[in-house]
């Protein structure tokens, strides 16, 4: 503040904070309505909880590698009330376990829950990275364990909503950590957590890294290794999977359950086409909250793209907030990432600037108030109608019209009477027709 | 941060950070679609702009007494690129105006459009004003001067878009301020700014208390103060107010212009249910930027009650982002004022607590993949869905259907074969039913 900005740079984009011209909003909003309603037809409510939370509440305690974005007030005074810090919800999760522990007398559990919301996340500005985002998020939550159906239909509604927005083909990558952390007990591995993040980075640093990691944070055996690469290794469109990673030979009460967890949710997902649901024993979430099936979906043409649709179950996400245990499932979808990477690709296309579907021209004299009615008369049988704003030369009007894409023009009568007669922009034909009946072709 | 919030305090409301059930979010839902359609309707696009801004953008040279959030990163390091404090946005419009000036050259004049978003102020705690809070703005901005036209479209348009969402009736007041710098001009005051200041407190401090300011502050004599408090005292329904301005016996090429403007609106909205607007010629809405016709609507039930939404014409609020002049119209709707309000009056009815039109069943055995296969051919067919999420009792499954008020409950046939049936859950009738042509009577 102590440098006064230029005009310029006041008008300068923000890193990371992203604005669309209308004719983008306009798909955006679009998206939005199409994915509100693939979530109410299963049955999933609208909340929008508030977007700022006591820091204490978005940081666990010890959690310091948060890039989150504080609030405080310009005009703030000794003499208020003191509050805890607030910042910006950094994503829907956390807020919404909060909103669920805060109104649990008033919900109705097992709770399915929708958002479709900006966050924030206070990322260094050279990064380039979104620091203001519109995020997508799917959750039920219960009271008690939360039934094995979630765990398929989930993905299942993430799949209808990002085709209809036409973001597909995803490919979702399904795996379960009971499945993991059963497997390495089996194997004797009682560090399971380290065991997850390492395997976490096979995509990176691939087996022989990992291989070198397991022996010296975890001390394993090289027969240890192998088993934990081989179970790495198994990928497939089915349940099929499960029988091979049984080949493995290892064995824990857990393993089996999650097998079984596995087996349920890939032969409910064996109905959708080839390659859009993919289980894959490597895949771990790095999140230390979930305990069941997880999910990882990519771009299926651009692989090397990072997630943008992520999530799984989680047994106690709330647990510090209620003495109640609230177990959930759901999954993020990253709206503004994929808008971003498709509008990069060329995929996205232009909506019109404007939604209107009929401008009134007002020129030849044409009372205002017949302009007026006329514009009335349309609007009122559900047109999106401009009434141009003054009596002004033809040419303007259609240079406006064509200028938005404005798809009809009408023309009411003189004052000295005639016909009304409305012209269809594209094609150029022009016809006498009635603003109470008129209908296009 | 230092003293450790306990979980009760983690839970607790945020005063001013306002949070709404699933029942009553559908409603606002409702609200937000209906005036999306009200807004498009008339043409006008949906812009979504960053919430923040600079501060610097924010606040005008010398402005100090605005309640705003500035934000800063929790993580941010001093190695990081310098960055101008940024802010959240307190209103829609001069975030609105920036984005104007920035995307001069991709936008067609003029530029309609409405943005239904959420705002910021940094109010003090104790005050229980919103902190956050819903706003919905309509605005045309030209590059040339805006037509008549639109200071007449802009209050019908908010009119109807209140009507739509039911938060009805309202009363708008109107006035402009060139009626009023042109009357002040013609009686010879030359600090008009000043007057306007003053007049504006006519509801607060009365006739008497304006008459004293007026003269200690700007020196007015008895018969100029007459003449000030006898415009001030106009009201009506109508264009004839305009014939009582007249009557008062000044004059001014300014206030010739004012009385055209206000005279063409008033004819404008004479079609209109008496009292839904009001020629008032006292109101000055306190915001320096306003040069022509001015707004400012209250519940009719609730008179006391502040004002909820409000706007006028501004011949310049850019004009130190950009070279050129731009010129604006518009109005803006305190939606979360509204919202609290007609809760606080039990005038709003909640919706339900999910959108679910039918649930789905799944009992006596019925074959999961027959369930879910019923629940997808009814979603196939526009219902909103929801599968039961396991087999078990049927009177948990009826007492959550009752207390989310799913209208109706599905019950396939079980393993051994039978037919579909479906029980309206309001008369509790039973019949049998095929998913793939039922249709609720």
């Amino acid at each position: 503040m102590s440098s006064r900005m230029t005009p310029k740079e006041k008008l300068r984009p923000i890193s990371g904070f992203p604005e669309l011209l209308p004719e983008y909003r306009m798909v955006e909003l679009e998206w939005i309505d199409k994915l509100r309603s693939v979530f109410e037809s299963y049955g999933f409510a609208s909340i929008e909880p508030r977007t700022v939370e006591p820091v204490e509440v978005l940081l666990k305690q010890g959690d310091t590698d948060k890039e989150i974005y504080t609030i405080g007030r310009l005009m703030a005074d000794p003499s208020d009330k003191a509050e805890p810090t607030y910042a910006l919800h950094y994503d829907m999760t956390v807020p919404m376990a909060r909103y669920v522990a805060a109104n649990m007398n008033d919900l109705t559990f097992p709770f399915k829950r929708y958002q479709i919301q900006k966050a924030w996340r206070g990322e260094r500005p050279q990064d380039g990275r979104f620091r203001e985002f519109l995020q997508c998020d799917v959750d039920v939550v219960d009271t008690r364990e939360i039934p094995l159906h979630f765990d398929a239909e989930i993905p299942v509604i993430m799949h209808e909503a990002v085709e209809a927005i036409g973001a597909g083909p995803l490919t979702t990558k399904i795996n379960n950590r009971k499945v993991l952390e059963g497997y390495y007990a089996g194997l004797g591995i009682t560090d399971a957590g380290n065991a997850i993040r390492i395997i976490d980075k096979l995509d990176k640093i691939g087996a022989k890294g990992v291989g070198t990691m397991l022996t010296e944070e975890l001390g394993l055996d090289g027969a240890t290794i192998e088993k934990v690469l081989g179970l790495a290794e198994i990928q497939g469109n089915d349940a099929s999977v499960v029988q091979r990673v049984k080949a493995l030979g290892v064995t824990s009460e857990l393993l089996e359950q999650g097998l079984e967890e596995l087996h349920f949710v890939m032969r409910e997902l064996e109905r959708f086409p080839e390659g859009a649901f993919v289980a894959d024993l490597s895949i771990a979430r790095g999140l230390a909250y979930y305990t069941g099936t997880v999910y990882e979906a990519k771009f299926a043409d651009f692989p090397d793209f990072p997630t943008v649709c992520g999530g799984g179950r989680y047994d106690n996400l709330v647990g510090d907030l209620v003495s109640k245990r609230l177990p959930g499932i759901g999954i993020s979808i990253g709206l503004t990432r994929i808008f971003a990477k498709l509008m990069r690709e060329g995929r996205i296309e232009a909506g019109r600037k404007a939604p209107t579907d009929i401008l009134v021209a007002h020129t030849r004299g044409a009372p205002y108030d017949l302009v007026r009615e006329t514009a009335h008369t349309l609007r009122s049988r559900g047109f999106k109608v401009e009434q141009y704003h003054e009596d002004r030369k033809l040419n303007a009007q259609l240079k406006y019209a064509g200028e938005k894409g404005i798809p009809w023009v009408w023309f009411p009568p003189s004052e000295e009477g005639g016909e009304h007669q409305v012209k269809n922009s594209a094609s150029r034909d022009q016809v006498a027709a009635d603003p109470a009946t008129w209908m296009p072709e």
